[in-house]
């Protein structure tokens, strides 16, 4: 991908039941699309278990890489909810009980059912601010660059929405498309390549789809200068329509 | 999650376009289910661009941790499948035209169509070895222990199919999962957090879900010693009908 955003971001899924196979995540596309259109640009993504050592080295390699840090996963009441502690660790800060979350869980919660458990989704790292939600009320939190989500989608859709406002964020990117239509990846590459080549400030990506016994590709460009992608994308299509009126045998 | 199989795997995704957001991700939760079935326990994933050095750097922090480290994306005939060239260098070794591969293209590509473009399909790191795929022919390879397959799901998941016989497994995990019923998971953290401290064997994880305005919980036992996981779900399984016989108005 072409350096074409300002600010970056990468996402941490923390969560056994995605690396078991149990639980087919549906966070790192939504929020893929998110930050996309806000104008962040997603540069990595990490699936970890729910090990305290495996998430703070994987947060502190990634909140000192990118101007963001998203988590998602791991901050319910039960014994396997330890990402808060993690994340405290990551940053060498205390955690404790905090008493803006004990007033959120008190929205939905009943004083005589805020029991131990509950009051662990109180616990939040020194310094963090809190992310409200309006679906559970258990808030996730901001320290530094890192934003702590629940694994809910509903929940984590809820926070990211809460915490948007407050985020910064670079141009958005131009996006085309460009459907190839019947020809192969094979009958384009080189030519492609080419424009590739002598447009290094856009991300230039063929993508193949197989479905019904045949390939159908797309190209994508993207970019930060609306007017280039627009000129290199219509240069693409010339290319593509050209190629389409010869003969293409090719198969790959 | 406990340290429960002996042969490990992470799962490397390359691809601008799930970063961003443009395409969703279908082959980490299929890899997910395919390596629990068989008995590798998939303990890491990464998403990474096309760029070199960012696959580099994956590539070599994974090998180095895991019994296998599996590949998705990047390997086609376009400017931006550069994956086998990444994972050539990753182990320092050079990357040639296999005769071996050519000889699969041409099962599908015509002599005339195999131009220059389709030829740097068949350029594979020295000392490894092809994996075939029924549908496109384009090989996938393995080097030590790094499997390189395509991201197209369906050429992928032949891949997979043809690697599979000569992986080394562990041992299959057992699974139980108990529905929650109407417990919140508040209900219950206390209680399932003593049973999982005692028995560090085993990995026991608590699943909430949001649909219809309400949660929905499953707790998840997993261990390679059946009969240890089918008492410990048997001892939720009571605790579960012994707190939906109480009172349960908290609401996390």
């Amino acid at each position: 991908m072409a350096q074409t955003g300002s600010v970056t971001a990468a996402v941490l899924v923390i969560g056994d039941e995605i690396l078991s196979g149990r639980t087919k995540d549906a966070n790192i596309g939504y929020i893929a699309d998110y930050l996309a259109k806000i104008g962040v640009d997603l540069r990595e993504v990490r699936i970890v278990a729910d090990e305290k050592a495996e998430i703070v080295a994987a947060v502190n390699a990634l909140r000192t890489r990118y101007t963001y840090l998203f988590t998602t996963g791991g901050i319910g009441p039960t014994h396997d909810d330890i990402t808060a502690d993690a994340v405290a660790a990551a940053f060498g800060v205390a955690i404790s009980e905090d008493p803006r979350a004990i007033k959120l869980l008190l929205e939905r919660i009943k004083p005589e059912d805020l029991n131990e458990a509950r009051r662990r989704m109180a616990f939040i790292p020194d310094g963090a601010e809190l992310i409200e939600n309006r679906i559970s009320k258990a808030p996730g939190f901001q320290i530094g660059n890192v934003i702590v989500m629940a694994g809910v989608p509903a929940i984590m859709q809820a926070m990211l929405d809460a915490v948007a406002p407050r985020l910064s964020t670079g141009p958005r990117l131009m996006v085309e498309t460009i459907a190839a239509g019947q020809l192969f990846e094979g009958d384009y590459a080189k030519a492609l390549g080419e424009i590739a080549a002598a447009n290094p400030e856009l991300s230039i990506g063929s993508y193949p789809s197989f479905r019904d016994g045949r390939f159908h590709n797309e190209i994508v460009v993207r970019g930060c200068d609306g007017s280039l992608v627009a000129a290199v994308a219509g240069a693409i299509r010339e290319l593509v329509h050209r190629l389409g009126h010869e003969s293409t045998k090719g198969r790959v």
